[in-house]
């Protein structure tokens, strides 16, 4: 193998370049502006400028690297085409063979930033030593990316992983940004914590709680005041915790993985956040799954980059 | 490739054995009777010793077979290891070790049987042409397998694709076979069917329905009354399709498969069952797996035959 590879992870606002050795150690990473402009047509030229530069700082050419990984805030099919991503401005974009002839001939893998995550998770994160993992992402939105064997789960449409979208309430009006009602997301995401502590203060059990203080509640002050004891948030976290322990009961039916792991902001919860998961996932699960591992994330915003590089680092 | 090898299918009843040409064709298939007496002590010399009588009557010898697939009834491990299964008699069975041996060195491949069927499918039968499918099996239980870039997902505890038991009703009072309450099994199979008819049969809706009639009521029935018009038995099948549509779009978005394959006793019902199935898929799917092609199972009980031997043509 090669001494270096790079493993990149395209987000909204910045992308974030990661320059490893082989051995999957970082040697530097870095951010650069995400320019989306022009339907998003400098992304690519920009990180194959930044690489270039990096190779020339350190004096090496492409024939040291043996590959660049990236992530793609889309859905990517099994080839590297992105069909469309919004979030970059971009339509139909043949990511891999763009990036790979901007580089000069070095190999490229693309997958979905989700998904990459969950790989990064996998390899060196809360998934560390196991092979079979889903990983559910609690950020803005709730994301997922399932690992079997090691390699990412892609799906036919790029879509395999959005467990966000879920449907795990019947009787919901509030409409999901996928457009459906009910969406595992409305409920588990950040947003969809405070949108549920809003939905019931005007109860009775919310009557003494301190979140009715805040002017603007945060995923975080309902976590925070479950921990020191307040009533109607233990209710909202309990109410998390079904939604999320039942939908990670659907998806241990299907997959059967050796753990487990939630990352994303409302993660950092910690273990009040396993606890209510756990509490509904073990009689929701078939009795097989019942003793699967759940684990915290420990990569953080770094697993993007580390999924990424472990796409060329680990064929 | 050598030139020919056996797919064997364990029931609890019998075991199906075909003897193929690598070219995937039957040149004959047959049946023994599946002895279960001194905890299914005998079943796998059975099977050896009917493989070693097909070699001699048509002259060939171990040289001349690339290996032996076999679909066992329970929980299957990576390494060909059985852990339980209750079907057979069995404890902890090394399927592969001891048929390997057995057979004089012949290479063994073993999994799940409702995984193996679904690997005949993929392989052979509806989901022909196609990498990712989803088969689910609706019989006197509901089975399903997941296959991957061709492979069966196993599962970390043998029990990828257990769909059968995927919570999907909170307010339910009757107990499934596994323990849990709610299980898709307990609307979606032969006997959930028949429950839920006779579960509503008071009703006024039902006043007027033929199924009043019966002495027994089969899933056959309902779905053969639902088809000439009776309100109360089309509102059964709506009833099944809801369950299986949401549990299937669950599915979709934790694989987002090529194409979802329904087999099974009760899928000889036909397209109404299909049609009930994609009314209630559609809404509740994730937009970018919404147009999964739906197909029914056509090799019926021989699934297990092919995708027992695919196991081992297909390695």
């Amino acid at each position: 193998m090669k001494p270096y590879a790079f493993g990149v992870d395209i987000g909204g606002t910045t992308v974030k370049i990661g320059f490893f050795s082989s051995n999957g150690k970082f040697v530097e990473h870095w951010e650069i502006p995400t320019r989306k402009e022009d339907n998003g047509s400098m992304i690519l030229p920009d990180i194959a400028s930044a690489i270039a530069k990096k190779m020339d700082q350190y004096n090496i050419t492409i024939d040291d690297i043996e590959g660049v990984g990236v992530g793609v805030p889309g859905p990517v099919l099994g080839d590297g085409v992105v069909s469309m991503c919004v979030n970059l401005g971009w339509g139909k974009v043949d990511v891999r063979e763009e990036l790979t002839s901007l580089l000069g001939g070095v190999p490229v893998e693309v997958g979905n930033d989700a998904n990459v995550a969950a790989l990064g998770e996998q390899w060196n994160g809360g998934g560390k030593g196991h092979d079979n993992v889903v990983m559910v992402t609690l950020g803005t939105g709730v994301g997922g990316g399932i690992i079997l064997g090691g390699k990412i789960v892609a799906g036919s449409n790029g879509a395999a992983g959005e467990i966000g979208h879920m449907k795990v309430r019947d009787k919901e009006t509030a409409v999901c940004g996928c457009g459906k009602k009910g969406c595992l997301e409305q409920y588990a995401s950040a947003t969809g914590v405070v949108r549920l502590a809003k939905l019931g203060l005007t109860k009775a059990s919310a009557k003494e709680s301190p979140l009715k203080n805040l002017e603007e509640i945060t995923a975080k002050d309902v976590f925070d005041y479950a921990k020191s004891g307040d009533e109607y948030s233990l209710s909202v976290v309990d109410e998390v915790g079904k939604m999320l322990g039942e939908a990670i009961a659907h998806i241990t039916c299907v997959v059967d993985p050796d753990v487990v792991v939630i990352g994303g902001g409302v993660s950092k919860a910690g273990q009040i956040l396993l606890d209510a998961v756990e509490k509904y996932y073990a009689p929701a699960a078939f009795h097989a799954c019942r003793d699967v591992d759940f684990k915290l994330a420990v990569l953080g915003n770094d697993a993007g980059m580390y999924g990424a590089v472990r796409m060329v680092l680990g064929k």
